[in-house]
């Protein structure tokens, strides 16, 4: 899958909705949401949490999933293409970051 | 550019480096912060924050570049395949959001 | 309650567990976890998310709850006096921010 | 100081603006960002993350302190008191969790 088909697989799916894409605000309550479920996954496979009696599986893969799909409805919504944004943060890493962790021999 | 490619290039940034892939939490520690950044950058554009004295013009595209990266270093790191979870995500919406929200004529 | 009594009772309740206090790694993604909760239930509340069939009903109030022990646990874990601290972050901001925002009349 | 002096500080100093509290979002949004600082931090301090060149010196205490005051004042704009939210919160643990860790002998 490509970001570009990404991104038109999630604006077909918001645009079924009469509300179409929240405001930013609302999407990135939205992300933080998300993220916070990623994090309780961590400290359960990675961390010293315990599930709760009853609580179901849970699995990073999943939240990952959920993460891209609000980024990227955030980027619809801003009319961001993905595809450049990407291009350009490998090329600030590469200048920035070039010389900032040790290297591999 | 796919996901797939888009997970290699970032195995290929990431294993430049002696330390290679950071911990979960190290990286769920990173997402975080990429996350507040682009909340500030939200609260700037579409919401009542004001620069601080000679705060630089932030970037919302930026800071959603910033997100993706880290989203694809966890899931190289754990050996996740983001087509396989994309697919599954437009699935689980499919069908458990299928009534969710009202829908357009 | 003062937040002298507030890190006290959190001690307390920390010191009954074999495992103690978490890493600094782990009560940040805890954070994560409940903030992310707190921002559900804010788009619940103010904005456009609807509830999942058989969804509890959530509160707000319960979030910043679970947030503030969270919070008190990470200072406990390092030390760190928050009558202190909250005394440097009014002092920062009666500095700092004094001119950032329209002043009431 | 005790958490009802913390409330009555955090609202002498915002109703010095014309502004006033922000929208639920919108400090959600600041409290995201704020948790985003100390995320940085603690991957300072106890994580991989090298100081970008000129990166002054952080502090997880300052960053504890933006995150109760933005805590606060999201209680305070929807009328919550803490004393009794943290009395619910120590109940409600008590209950919950009384056997979920693993006990010091």
């Amino acid at each position: 899958m490509s970001l570009h088909e990404l991104q038109s697989r999630v604006n077909a799916w918001m645009s079924q909705w009469k509300d179409g894409y929240w405001t930013p605000h609302e999407n990135l309550a939205r992300l933080t949401e998300e993220v916070g479920e990623l994090a309780r996954e961590i400290n359960h496979s990675h961390g010293p949490k315990k599930k709760k009696k009853g609580e179901g599986e849970g699995s990073i893969a999943e939240e990952l999933g959920d993460i891209i799909f609000v980024v990227v409805a955030l980027a619809n919504s801003m009319d961001i293409d993905l595809d450049a944004v990407m291009d350009a943060t490998f090329a600030k890493y590469n200048v920035r970051d070039k010389d900032r962790f040790e290297r591999n021999e």
